[in-house]
């Protein structure tokens, strides 16, 4: 598959006009230049016409991003990765001109950031499995998925079907920026990971699920019946010793992807007693079907 | 005085940009194509673009204006002429580079439609010249203004100080669109007048100051002294046979501007008993001086 004007795509009119107002929607943190939604629409006109220059001549360079920790109820905050204002917005952009690109080849299996798609739909899905006698689940459980997608492996998958060579030295660009942590005393910290992508960027989502598409099409070659949502994965059985093998295969599938598994938390089990999946308890019930 | 740089500087990003702005605080009616603010603003770099590639390869042209009619609490409905908002736009936008261009030229009378003036500026002049002895005052009653501004002698003080080709043939498209008047019953009427510039046209205020100011100039060069708020217009004189032969040479002036006056409305006041100025009273009385 070849798209050569993929790029073109990327920083035309209607795309770009798009993508800002999709950011705009959603943004309330601010990267490193301090941009905010109402400073960048006050010269919205005058900031895109830049911004579609500098990508037309291959000028647009992504700046680093700001780390910031968001608190959570349980557990230590979660690490953010924060673009600035313009770098949303070319990063939304890019997610727009991909989609049509790789949505009409992702699985059925895989519910997370997607159109028409939600935990409701993966939880319907599960329980068809579940009333089609599959009572035994293995739910597998990662460990920092987004922090450990390696991004060599990642920009090959992307590859596969991207071969706009300027879109692939973009996507290149965006995964390499560099990090700035500032402490609170105004330290800056620098860094730039070889891997992982950004909780908190705009692309990540669908980088995630382009890289996690191998492990859907290894599972649907092995025939195994299971729901995906981002890095929530949950495989059914119909037997124990199934499920047990099965474990072990997704294990080994996801840790050769360099996706390390929680071994303590990943489980085998049985819908009669049930599991926690997608923030609800999912049991299934014989009597009621 | 030569702008040839005017009609670039009208297209420009940050010009097109603040009078896209300015418009959308300001607008509520609806032109003829019915484009509102927010479904402008939706596709706001799109179609400043558009408007924009149209200026610079001369292919813009302005839509009729629609006909409304402002109901008023004394006397007949005011007649408004709305543009379509892209034409609001590029009205404004006019506006813009223009004012730099008369700005510096205007007279020290004229209040109306200025940066840092207002009625308050007028009131404020009249009163320094009731303190300084001149308690007779003409107050000069123009038969609908805007209506009977003459197109060309209008487009003669305009190309006095403008002498870009594009801004010229811009401004002469502007001035002869045709007016649609639309009745309940859906009949259309296209009306295409000589004369008049339109209230409810973002260009129309500083039209009628560039016009008005041959006036302004023509009283300077008499000495008189005087205060004019658009078409609301005073002088100040000392005496009653003064203030009768003022009347007179104001009158005579006006009218060979082309602009009626209302000779039952334009009257000699004196200051003791006062007369109505700008929605105010005006009166001097000697002993609180």
């Amino acid at each position: 598959m070849f798209f050569p004007r993929l790029y073109r795509e990327l920083y035309s009119d209607a795309n770009l006009n798009r993508a800002w107002r999709a950011v705009r929607r959603v943004s309330t943190a601010t990267g490193l230049d301090a941009m905010t939604a109402t400073h960048f629409e006050a010269r919205a006109f005058i900031l895109l016409k830049q911004l579609q220059d500098d990508l037309r001549a291959f000028r647009y360079r992504p700046q680093p991003v700001k780390r910031i920790f968001m608190k959570r109820e349980i557990g230590p905050p979660r690490p953010l990765g924060i673009p600035t204002f313009v770098d949303r917005i070319v990063q939304r952009g890019l997610v727009q001109v991909l989609i049509p690109v790789f949505e009409p080849h992702f699985d059925e299996c895989s519910h997370a950031y997607r159109t028409g798609r939600s935990p409701q739909t993966a939880l319907a899905q599960a329980k068809d499995f579940a009333r089609n006698g599959k009572s035994w689940v293995v739910k597998l459980d990662l460990s920092d998925c987004f922090g450990n997608i390696p991004h060599r492996p990642l920009l090959r998958a992307v590859f596969r079907r991207v071969k706009d060579c300027a879109v692939r030295k973009l996507l290149v660009r965006l995964l390499s920026v560099e990090i700035v942590t500032e402490s609170n005393s105004g330290m800056r910290q620098v860094s730039k990971p070889g891997r992982g992508i950004l909780q908190g960027s705009p692309l990540s989502p669908l980088l995630a699920n382009i890289y996690l598409d191998a492990f859907d099409q290894a599972l649907r070659k092995l025939e195994l019946r299971f729901v995906r949502y981002g890095d929530d994965i949950a495989i059914f059985l119909s037997t124990k010793p199934e499920a047990e093998a099965a474990l072990e295969t997704a294990t080994r599938l996801l840790e050769k992807m360099f996706m390390p598994v929680n071994r303590e938390k990943t489980k085998v089990h049985h819908l009669g007693t049930g599991f926690k999946y997608l923030g609800e308890w999912f049991r299934w019930r014989r009597e009621k079907s």
